[in-house]
């Protein structure tokens, strides 16, 4: 059962600058960038994507030197940005190449972001170029093995990421906010365990022996197993910095090893979620899920996904609800319960890491 | 005819808490809160009200001390208000009743509002519980007595509650702004008396033998009386503490004695004004009309209030354009007309209550 | 070719008073007040602009001195502005004519604004008035001869007006901006000159032996010429104070003379912009065209007009963004090229005009 709940003073959780800066980041997804550039502010800071020569994705400030106009209503040729407005056009390495009429030399230069494309994203690091490190971004297995199928979308929400830390980390919200697809009682009523491995943060549930709810029957047909008796159900939520949670969940049918069931006994698949902060108050959220079952069903990943950003999207309105009551009680002390000790633990290890940077 | 214009500083108006705290105002009607909880913002508090245990109605703070989601966004269960995020079960007094897999003993309580329901409303106490007491709360003769029939609605309007009693205190207005309904030149042209009665304020008019306009007419026939020949027409606006405008209004054909009239023999009715203020920019304005004849005609009481949303409808839009002038215009000085009696001596009521509190 | 960049600072530009105050500005065209009073903000002050006795023009401020209602929401009754409130009677000279059951006498008088009506247009005087003179308004030949045929328009554009300047004096931007109508690769390869003639800055541009783009094609039909065969193109800019630009612009069949080629042999207009300050961040633009071909063709006064308006609609949504990312990066200092000249230099007369004020 419970802890004694403790204190947290919400205003000292507002620091100057809420987000680490030197690290990878989710920009965008290829599409976004598809025969057009992308505007988009990350961190804080207006940032245009497009694809340069031989395809490379570059980030670049979203200002045209010339006279300030965003650089992401023009258009791509020849490799380079050219601004919408008067034609300037730009270079991947933030360097004017050319202008109609005009010598370019002594043309400032504009400010490029580091950017890799990898795992089906484009990755931007918002801090020192130079600490840029590709080797930096972690590996994600699911995004590269054959044995995984992918499908996932993007929501732009109206509150500070880390609220969605909070509430990736702790999944009996289900319960309530997802009643009629995969919460159920039984999520509250398992214990909850938080530790830290390396620097990882992981938060596990294990539900034996319960009936699957509605998303999860449906995962069950999906992988040619029975959708009717009960279960064994888990939830592994797995925080890695800067701002992305991973999480296992899967049902197995009762007898087969739950978790640790053969790859053809269970449903088993990890969602996937990546916070990539705007502002202060605002986040992109790139959502997914990879799984291990009926990969070759592409069918099965437009369902998934389909029934995913319904159930993602009720997230949505009680997230920008919250931001906007604390906004209101901005000196408000709010609870830290044992369920809560996935996104307070997160939230130290982001502290720790902004910290480390202001060193 | 008329007296020599004053001037009043708005700047000195605009004091720091625009509103009486220590007084009932209307929260919301019991449709507004069935089978749900309803989130409203009064007297610039965010505030949830639910009916509890035995239908008894409860106002809480809208803010869950687990993780700070709204508690408007929940439900009620077995008398208390579930949260919807984590399932906090919130109890009528503030206190929290349970939480799955949680010893909620030690939870911090949350702030309750006295409230009451009575004369069709939910009434709410902002300011200090102790002094709250039901027995504070203006009896409503119309709201009780079988001889009446009361229908209603409510606006959400973007200005200063007392722009709106300004406006109620002062009929002229009716001639520009309800040119095509009630208004008429004769508003104009009959003398005005604004007498303070005890802690009420009266602004009086009588108009003798005069055309009735179009929605008196209709009242008229609704009441089984002649809607043709000349009527006596009188308003007699009451303005109570700490934001309520109830207007005795009629009309009776000549020769019938007019507002003292038998009561089958005139139209006679109270238009009844709720201001609660939200912001100091904002107010809930709970509008209605008590009526004294065909008080069994449903049909009759749906065709008024249709009628007068429609009108009540014309004096948001000026009032609301109204304050957005003042806004530009600060410490512009307006004028005090012996027509705006009745606002003034209203508004000197309020800062006369909000001075007794701050002592 | 070009000249080497220079820089600005952007930060020295936001002075103050971004406006001359002592000019005449368009305020708005007679049909906007055609029947009912016109409420709109110019040079940051509120106005409302009403046809008086003998359909005469008046500008006041759009405050009743009452209780502050926008006298925009009344009507004119034998040329007075009656307040759609309470009826409040105001004159053309900002004194209070007369008002139901009160003495006006003591009434104190509004702010009037000095106005005429003069080319089609209402023009207002924001500043002193008596520094007004009607002798101040340049003449503009094209709105009196019968050898002229105009059509115009407004757009309501949330930008500082000087961006506006900028791009009508800077006609590379066709190319990119207006691609699909007036824009051609020649105007960028073409040589801009830019000088200051009196009080007027004139950037000018020649493009010889050149296909006519599709707007120009369109005029040339409608002016009886050949629209296949090459033709010379010019433009020429001039910029007046205190924010007008006049661009004279055609074509001629090649051979004919160019710029000037007799009347009857090349289609030559004027596009006129007037640029109504609203407030710092925003300004009502008055655009139209003024030709000197087939003038009787109202068909054609329409054709043009419409296509004017939807290439004038894609600046609208350059200028807006650029403005934007200007107020994100607010030191940010901007290159000034040779094509830049015009703006630069229109720009310059302002801010003299504008110190000239000051003192």
């Amino acid at each position: 059962m419970a802890t004694a709940p403790d204190l947290e003073d919400r205003s000292a959780v507002r620091a100057t600058a809420p987000w680490p800066r030197n690290a990878w980041y989710v920009a965008c997804t290829p599409d976004e960038i598809e025969g057009k550039p992308l505007g988009r502010k990350i961190c804080g800071e207006p940032m245009v994507f497009f694809r340069g020569r031989e395809g490379k994705v570059a980030a670049l400030e979203d200002f045209c030197p010339h006279r300030g106009a965003p650089l992401s209503l023009g258009f791509v040729r020849d490799g380079a940005l050219v601004c919408g407005y008067h034609g300037l056009a730009m270079g991947c390495h933030g360097k004017t190449e050319g202008m109609p009429g005009q010598r370019v030399g002594g043309f400032p230069p504009i400010r490029t972001y580091p950017v890799i494309e990898r795992y089906g994203f484009i990755w931007v690091w918002p801090g020192d170029a130079d600490a840029a490190d590709p080797a930096k971004l972690r590996h994600l297995e699911w995004a590269e093995d054959e044995g995984w199928a992918y499908g996932g979308g993007l929501y732009h929400i109206q509150c500070d990421y880390r609220l969605m830390i909070d509430n990736l980390m702790d999944l009996t919200h289900e319960t309530y906010v997802h009643s009629t697809s995969i919460g159920q009682k039984e999520i509250d009523e398992a214990p909850v365990k938080t530790r830290l491995v390396g620097e990882r943060v992981v938060t596990s549930r294990f539900m034996d022996a319960i009936d699957p709810p509605p998303f999860w029957a449906m995962a069950l047909r999906g992988a040619g197993l029975p959708d009717s008796g009960p279960v064994d159900r888990w939830q592994l939520c797995h925080f890695h910095l800067p701002s992305s949670v991973e999480i296992e969940v899967g049902v197995a049918p009762v007898g087969e090893g739950g978790y640790e069931a053969p790859l053809d006994r269970k449903a088993y698949s990890v969602v996937v979620d990546f916070m990539t902060p705007e502002t202060e108050g605002s986040h992109w959220y790139f959502w997914g899920m990879a799984r291990r079952f009926a990969v070759d069903d592409a069918e099965l990943t437009t369902t998934i996904r389909d029934g995913q950003g319904r159930i993602f999207a009720e997230d949505m309105e009680m997230l920008e609800r919250q931001q906007k009551n604390l906004d209101l009680y901005p000196d408000r002390r709010l609870l830290l319960l044992n369920i809560d000790a996935g996104g307070v633990r997160s939230r130290r290890l982001i502290e720790q890491a902004i910290a480390a940077e202001a060193n």
